[in-house]
């Protein structure tokens, strides 16, 4: 009672000397009743941690369009509901722990990581996560775009403009469930599978992938990249190895960065909501923070074709 | 000591009635002795705020490429040294007290704020502050390019050229210290003062200012611009409106942002470090929260020419 009375500013029932003691103690521990201290003990810090692969020393932290808006409108959904947002790039479950617990984190989104190394953090239970671009497990919410279906609309367009021999071009060694959807629904469409080339979502991979193309897979008419980054160096690439685009080779996008506007030519692309899934991510996690416990974990966005200069008919051989 | 003695679990002192009592108290109260709770009273909690104009209701944060690079080498400087990054997008000084209290913030850095912006945001005195691109008061540090060195750069630059009739264009109206540097260093090496066309930075803003600058300023045969991302709407906007680049008109942009080198032609540009601004914050703002009292509060970083597509020789008239 002591010290609830002292904390509680209720001194006429404490000693001056008792009541300065406890202060004193309570300040020197750190047993401060302050607003975070009581959020800490309630689980209600109103942080939510942004989880990011570190993977180039950090400086690959929100390093793709895609990322920055996806980052962007979480930021926004959550400050809107009064919490807030800690960007945290790890490398190891290590990490993980570290960032949820040092901060008492409300809740996590966890964004740029395959499933395996989804499972490798070792996500902890007790946390309310939301897992942006992987597959839920039982716990965790997901929040999706259907990749399958931009697949599909990618071979839709192709083919329609007469496109038989398409290469499939990102990082398809990555086992990422974006790229095997993406994959899976262009194979869907043309019936096959398709060449495929390997390569890291960026411009300098683009660049080196659109050379190769041109060189390795000089009767492709059309290439279909997983991200609208990658095709803008791609598109460079055949254009510095002579190739006309669309001319002679189509080339398309997938997410409507901004860039797909910024390059000659402008970029055909699969457009998603990358801002809707930051959106989507803040309202789902906030569901999961404060036990709504939402029947349907698993959002997923859609998609559309946007078409622009980099795409046309096949070139006829 | 009772209190003293449960907490840190020096139970043999104390009745176990008692000592269930005061732990009863302290948890309930949320005076837990865990790491953040400690590093509450202590001031250190290892978090340190990235503040930055929510301008269009929040989607613009991270907005620009020059931000995004700024931010990702910011936290991984922190990182580096276990201090961890909370983004904040904030709107008036009531959400910058809030951020800095609700979490006890070790430090803040303060990114795309105007001198005038920053005073009426009323940043916390007991705080330590670096703030990005703009003066550093008496207590804050500052972390600055040499935008009077990058706007000599651009000067010299476009004269060696032959360019007399040079269009200055960019948000000249925010009373930004960045632009109007820029803009000083420009009127130095021409001896007079450029004519100016105001623009937002963004790529659309640019458009519409380049198409304007060829409408309205006809003999024009250079525009300098206080961004990458508006040379390349300005560049498009000129093309559009049939002027050639670099031959009828010479377009020099101010960063060396990714997009520089995807716009075609590509941009020849003013090469800031916007990577080494984040770090030097972030480790200009460490010092500070230790006590260091550097004597030099104010780092200025180096600017260099980087000459691609988009300038070349003054056309003949």
């Amino acid at each position: 009672m002591t010290v609830s009375n002292v904390v509680n500013g209720n001194l006429g029932r404490v000693s001056p000397a008792t009541a300065a003691t406890v202060e004193r103690i309570v300040q020197e521990r750190g047993y401060v009743p302050s607003g975070p201290a009581q959020s800490l003990a309630t689980r209600r810090t109103r942080l939510v941690g942004l989880l990011l692969p570190a993977r180039d020393g950090g400086i690959s932290l929100l390093g793709s369009p895609h990322d920055v808006s996806v980052a962007g409108a979480l930021e926004a959904g959550l400050r809107e509901r009064d919490h807030h947002l800690m960007l945290r790039a790890v490398q190891d479950a290590r990490e993980v722990q570290d960032s949820v617990q040092r901060w008492n984190l409300d809740g996590v989104v966890v964004m740029g990581f395959t499933d395996d190394e989804l499972r490798a953090l070792d996500l902890p239970e007790d946390v309310p996560t939301v897992v942006i671009d992987a597959s839920a497990d039982g716990r965790a919410g997901a929040v999706r775009t259907d990749d399958v279906g931009g697949g599909r609309l990618a071979g839709d367009h192709l083919r329609a403009l007469g496109h038989r021999r398409v290469v499939f071009c990102g990082p398809t060694d990555s086992r990422s469930p974006v790229v095997a959807g993406r994959l899976a629904g262009l194979r869907d469409v043309l019936g096959a599978d398709p060449v495929t080339v390997v390569a890291r979502t960026s411009y300098e991979d683009g660049l080196a992938a659109g050379e190769r193309i041109a060189r390795e897979h000089p009767s492709a008419t059309a290439v279909f990249a997983t991200a609208d980054l990658l095709a803008a160096g791609i598109q460079a690439g055949l254009i510095r190895a002579g190739r006309r685009v669309p001319q002679d080779v189509s080339v398309l996008g997938f997410d409507d960065a901004d860039l797909a506007r910024y390059v000659s030519p402008s970029l055909s692309t699969i457009r998603q909501d990358t801002a809707g899934k930051g959106r989507a991510a803040a309202e789902l996690l906030l569901r999961l923070i404060h036990g709504d416990n939402p029947r349907d974990r698993v959002v997923r966005l859609g998609v559309e074709l946007v078409v622009r200069e980099s795409t046309g008919p096949a070139s006829v051989d």
